[in-house]
């Protein structure tokens, strides 16, 4: 393991071993990634944990000619197990190792999806970037509206408490975490001019009294969710009876 | 019992009860109270259940003579035990009929937030329009995107699933119960217009790729949330644990 404070360097380390895992801040991924590169012996794996995948795959096949592998854990460190939890697998270059990273994943409970670097990434502007934007969203207008925390508590339901700690948690969580993620992918642009656009089409419906053009909206968004609306009301619903069960 | 399909009048209703409760849509609601109110036998007690308090209150201590009870149930019927949910009182006239709800409600295990009409509908401008609007402009973004959701959950993280069930079970309910919550407060502008700005002004940051003061602004959001942040992150890891669980 090289960090910042072994002596060990990362080329010697690659040249050492058969398999390199690239697991740095996403801004330093790429200038790592050609630093070590080179150094992988042939025979081996150069792999990376990166939260985007398009930019630190194609590196990495330029930096290298041994096998390569880009990967995506979908957890972070507060996850209590293994089990169940995902991985996103992206191969660049050589089956044999892709195979048995899979297989070595797979032995401990991870769960696998197979895809493009480029296919990650649009999924990721959605599931990342998407969510977490709109969670600081939330959190800045909170934060300047005025109202105290405390004070909305006091009148809270189990959703609002099950919203909260959705998005308090986000900053219980590391801002240089989630700049990149967010910064990084290439299609945070037009995520944001959605978000945007659909904040003010929903703001002049409530502005002018439009119940029926609000009724439009509501059943476009439950046509996109489909039977997975039935599925949430039932699982969010078993989620708040455990908040009320703990409370 | 007095609907749609009863014989009996909610005007002859009132005046045979000692307790009225409006029950009806937030949009007719002021228009029954008016029906209803001069019937209410001055011993009695009239009381509603509406999701804004200033105009139902003042329109109860308008109508009758008899003792007056704003309520706000913060749960609906999805919920699966009464026990520790929260019930909103807001005194109108009468501290004998309120006392005897107080009790009565309390002896079901619910739990009573006392506030005055004003500082209700302040607070639901953070935990109900608020909320919801951001619910909705997700929703509506989704919808947009053009990425099906099922290529998203083939992604899935459990915080992006837990982040989809409080979205999606929102869009299981009724618009036409959400609309006048949202369109009937009178901070709803307030709250939309300072949505809009910290949207525009999160997504300029993106753009310019401005780590320091993506993380200022992060900060801004950790402080107002304070000690919450570690509760949210303990409690949302438990919630996070169950998804996985149940899976």
């Amino acid at each position: 393991m090289v960090d910042v404070d072994t002596a060990l360097t990362a080329p010697a380390a690659a040249a050492a071993a058969d398999v390199t895992v690239v697991s740095v801040p996403i801004d330093v991924t790429e200038e790592v990634i050609r630093l070590v590169g080179p150094h992988v012996p042939e025979r081996g794996l150069l792999m990376d944990v990166t939260s985007v995948k398009e930019a630190p795959v194609a590196a990495m096949l330029a930096a290298t000619r041994a096998s390569v592998l880009g990967t995506h854990p979908m957890f972070g460190p507060s996850v209590h197990t293994l089990q169940g939890q995902r991985v996103v697998l992206c191969r660049g270059r050589g089956d044999e190792w892709a195979d048995w990273a899979a297989r070595t994943f797979t032995a401990r409970g991870l769960v696998i999806t197979e895809t493009t670097p480029a296919l990650h990434d649009r999924a990721m502007s959605v599931v990342q970037v998407l969510t977490h934007f709109q969670t600081q969203v939330l959190g800045l207008t909170l934060a300047r509206l005025g109202v105290p925390l405390d004070e909305t508590l006091r009148f809270t339901s189990p959703a609002y408490v099950l919203e909260l700690y959705v998005a308090a948690r986000h900053f219980a969580q590391s801002p240089e975490l989630y700049g990149p993620i967010e910064m990084r992918n290439p299609r945070t642009g037009e995520v944001t001019r959605a978000f945007g656009d659909a904040t003010r089409e929903l703001a002049a419906v409530l502005a002018s009294g439009d119940q029926a053009r609000f009724s439009e909206l509501f059943a476009e968004v439950g046509a996109f969710f489909g039977p997975f609306t039935s599925e949430a009301l039932e699982q969010s619903s078993f989620l708040i009876d455990r908040i009320v069960e703990r409370a």
